[in-house]
């Protein structure tokens, strides 16, 4: 998607060779007519495939996943991050370990709102190692759901969690690819479009 | 706001006296053609008022913050409520005691992303004893910005949070105003429209 990768080479800072800072559109500061056009991408790219809900995880993966749902007219459920003092029913968990923070943490959906009828589109802002990723979709399996595929606006594709997903089947579609961030520059894998 | 209003009584649980609980809508699941609703009825109250930035809190205040920003045409910072390892520089921070949890808890924004020509509209999920709203403004005052109002999905007004806003001599709009959860129901508020 050029006008993300646009904004990336224009607005990201390369903190290190793994750490790439994107809070002026989609971390901290949001880009709301941005998040729009990320949105109506991933709906196009699966506007065929029945979805009938969006799983995504608080909190940078909520702007582009509401949008994505506003496009495909089906709700949206954040995983939770930190204990909620309301959600407390039919709970749906995964541990999630942090490679930057080097910790383990809980992540949590109510089965209320995820069935063995749903056919889930994940969505997340960035795939890295794939452990977000991987507890999405702990979690929409333990509620029988389906998976239509994982959406990611940001992938770092020199780590490891895409080549994962999709050995286990899973369709990744990515709306930037991160070759490397190297000598302090970005540069994008460079895809053949048909 | 007629539509949020039936929106609660059809699907908000009354947890307490004091607890309404709307995860099937707004604080886990979204529904995404409702936050837009709710965006474009926060940008019609301020639409004359020189908006050039909303701030709000995660994680469900950016749904509808998002879709506000997208209306008005200016980008959403939200504050953090846990700390992030690309969070560091300049920040503007702000102690805010939760009576629910009991705990008083830091929340952050970056000072590059507020600045004192910003005029702001800030944006929350929730009005009760007015502690984030306290919070968010402080951080706005920080960073030398203006308050143009504050924009409150669903109000508490039988708690203090507004009347403390309005003395301070902030606007505060709210779309759904609560006036009591007696009784395991949702009263709302009479407001006279001029």
């Amino acid at each position: 998607m050029e006008a993300l990768k646009r904004k990336i080479e224009e607005e990201g800072v390369v903190l290190s060779d793994q750490v790439l800072k994107v809070d002026s559109f989609l971390n901290h500061q949001i880009d709301p007519l941005l998040m729009q056009r990320i949105g109506d991408e991933f709906a196009s790219r699966f506007a065929k495939d029945g979805i009938t809900k969006i799983v995504t995880i608080e909190s940078s993966g909520i702007a582009p996943a509401v949008m994505t749902g506003l496009k495909l007219g089906v709700p949206v459920v954040f995983a939770r991050k930190h204990k909620s003092l309301t959600l407390t029913d039919n709970l749906l968990t995964a541990s999630v370990y942090s490679f930057t923070k080097q910790t383990e943490s809980q992540i949590a959906v109510s089965g209320t709102h995820l069935s063995d009828q749903d056919h889930v589109l994940i969505i997340d802002d960035f795939l890295a190692n794939g452990q977000a990723a991987h507890g999405l979709v702990s979690i929409v399996k333990q509620a029988g759901a389906s998976i239509a595929g994982i959406g990611i606006v940001i992938e770092k594709s020199f780590q490891p969690g895409r080549d994962e997903l999709v050995k286990l089947g899973y369709r990744v579609e990515s709306l930037a690819r991160i070759q490397s961030l190297e000598e302090g520059k970005v540069s994008f894998v460079q895809e053949v479009h048909s």
